[in-house]
């Protein structure tokens, strides 16, 4: 039915239509489908009973505050707690650098807020976060892609891009949604330097980061940056706004992310913040900080670790035993996703609609890239969310689609 | 300390700065000051056992569920309760058209986003919430003023403002904030014609709506809106689109809110919402939804009525007992605030000064409208917040403040 309000909508809503992720959540609802196309945790990993607990503690110490408006910026020990834990990876900020987001979707919303004129030209990798894409096309963001290879980002690519002029850079080094691959730490010493030069400043998103399942930890570009110093009156950052979440490490129900940046930076983005959704709900920030003081986080996340990376192996070695030669897979060393790049012959997007014959979901290549077609032969799997044996069977019953495209398009000279 | 940011801020930051009421919340945290600035509920009113019983059976029963990622709409079982809640008041909605927001805050800013683009005219009354203007601001807002008598909207001055063409209209019909005046009936009959007769859609706000202290319910514009029309196949909205929230009937720190809108509406505002913050916390939909089902957020709201309908008489009291006869005030019959007019004697933003030295705040009624220096002689007091002896005690030490402003006033020529 019509309503008088369609033709009243604003030029930024033209095109933004339900993305394909979206649209294949309700598919994955399905019990019968085995799914690898949401970025979901494992829900049987959650802490339950800490949050049982929190919650009780939070209400019977603190319960009208609880429940009561708080500021803007967040609850100030979870800010210091969130400063504590960041700094343990060189990342020098105090709890005043940190906003509280509603997730980390918050925070690009924000950022995009902050620094997006229509038109503007973003810096984002080939394939890259389509949520951040999303966020960023509201305000009307153009792009300038750099391919990533199993070492991320191509900074030999890059510098040419730089002279393009883009507002910043959005970058995830670890373990990329959705490619799953890890900036090297040469390439990012090279990527902070570029941005020095050139005087372009990065949005660092870092979901996963504490999710590494091997190797060792590489230091993040806000602690390469030059500019981040540690001065006598406090700390000070410049040219990197980090952002990161608890969705990942505790749970997303919660809607808890945040900006690490400088003062001046914090404070514009507070204001915005204040007209957007006034502040972060006070009780879920309350009972964050009750479930992560005292050291339960780190215990909780050398669980997830543990399980996670289960998964990855048995989801790798599936691919292994599955998938035909000519199918190639990145390696991720964490997080949540693998990539994988099929040969010429197959298009994910036909490949999604024999897959869902067979009761198994993935996210087609397509929609991570910001030039349309790119994507078309690759695929993105998540390997968090499903149980060992269900990623097993999965992947199995998607080597039976891949197989069957293939052997259909072996025939297709037969047929012409 | 400057940082490369700053001058990469978009354009629609330009003169954002941090809201005049933000900066008198921090002065206010002060034990010793008696509060009439903000819009906080009363703290020691919170069902804090309710939540504790809530929060335990959601977790107990769908721990994981309740911390996982769910659908931007919002909980299915919380959207049927509030159309369910809100027919009892006429509104003939259905569970799809409900989008739970992330506090009412966060529906104007995605109403914003849908409808504004940078230039297009809003018709508000004078004064107006001044949190709807910041987040229509961030989109470029420019306004259109109809000025607000003791029956609210002045309707006879509304044609020629609707002559100039703003894209829609900013109501809030029920003890509006700041100045606690309810808009008529006959005004509300001849508010929806003349939207109808100007093609001029309604965004109605109504988060007091059901703390009303005397007098009968009066029909929403929603209802009234002829447009709003039962159908075989369902139910349909039109003209206007409805907003309310938890968080003056249950708890603000939950930051829960809703938009009640046409199917098309919705299915546009939750696109905008995903990339804006994916969904509102999982976790407190369910807690809502369990501590709102049974009636006892029925139950709940006549304790509200009777605790800040008294307030509301002790403040009205104390106006009358300390307050010179030259100051006038409304008399509202239910939400938050009443608005004071002072003679001219008086500069609410001097005054505020005054009242400041003793220990009392309120928020002077400049920042309530569109144009500049319209409100200098106004101000709003909240009385939901305060216990009934400090609003007795604030009121009197606001009385002082203003009797020596008329006392120097008076004095000038002498002193001249």
């Amino acid at each position: 039915m019509s309503t008088p309000w369609g033709y009243r909508y604003a030029q930024r809503t033209k095109g933004v239509t339900s993305s394909a992720i979206r649209e294949l959540l309700k598919f994955t609802q399905d019990p019968n489908v085995i799914s690898f196309a949401g970025g979901l945790p494992a829900p049987e990993v959650f802490p339950v009973e800490k949050f049982q607990e929190a919650c009780h503690a939070v209400l019977a110490q603190h319960g009208p505050e609880s429940l009561q408006y708080s500021t803007t910026e967040g609850y100030a020990p979870l800010r210091e707690l969130i400063a504590r834990n960041i700094s343990r990876y060189g990342i020098l900020a105090k709890g005043e650098n940190v906003l509280i987001t509603s997730g980390s979707q918050q925070a690009l919303d924000l950022i995009a807020k902050l620094l997006i004129n229509r038109g503007d030209k973003l810096l984002v990798e080939a394939p890259t976060y389509l949520g951040a894409m999303q966020a960023f096309n509201m305000y009307g963001a153009e792009y300038v892609s750099v391919p990533v290879d199993d070492d991320g980002l191509r900074t030999d690519e890059l510098e040419e891009a730089l002279r393009s002029g883009p507002k910043f850079m959005y970058i995830l080094p670890n373990f990329q949604n959705p490619s799953g691959v890890t900036l090297t730490l040469e390439r990012r010493i090279k990527l902070v330097k570029l941005a020095d030069k050139y005087g372009i400043p990065i949005i660092e998103d870092d979901p996963y980061g504490q999710l590494r399942y091997e190797g060792e930890h590489i230091t993040s570009l806000v602690v390469l940056d030059r500019k981040n110093l540690r001065r006598d009156n406090g700390y000070s950052l410049g040219n990197v706004i980090y952002l990161s979440t608890f969705s990942k490490t505790l749970a997303p129900g919660l809607r808890l992310g945040w900006i690490v940046a400088p003062n001046d930076v914090i404070s514009k983005l507070v204001q915005l913040k204040q007209g957007t959704d006034l502040h972060t709900p006070t009780f879920n920030q309350m009972v964050a900080y009750e479930v992560a003081k005292d050291g339960f986080l780190d215990e909780h996340v050398r669980k997830i670790r543990q399980v996670y990376g289960e998964r990855r192996n048995v989801m790798l070695q599936a691919l292994q035993d599955f998938f035909p030669a000519e199918v190639k897979w990145t390696r991720p060393q964490g997080g949540l996703f693998l990539w994988v790049t099929m040969p010429p012959a197959v298009n994910c997007n036909e490949l999604f609609r024999a897959a869902v014959k067979q009761n198994v979901a993935f996210v087609p290549g397509d929609c991570f890239y910001a030039a349309s077609g790119e994507g078309c032969r690759q695929m993105r799997l998540n390997f968090s969310n499903a149980k060992p044996e269900r990623i097993h069977e999965g992947i199995r019953r998607l080597s039976l689609a891949v197989k069957g495209m293939l052997k259909n398009h072996s025939l297709e000279p037969v047929l012409a």
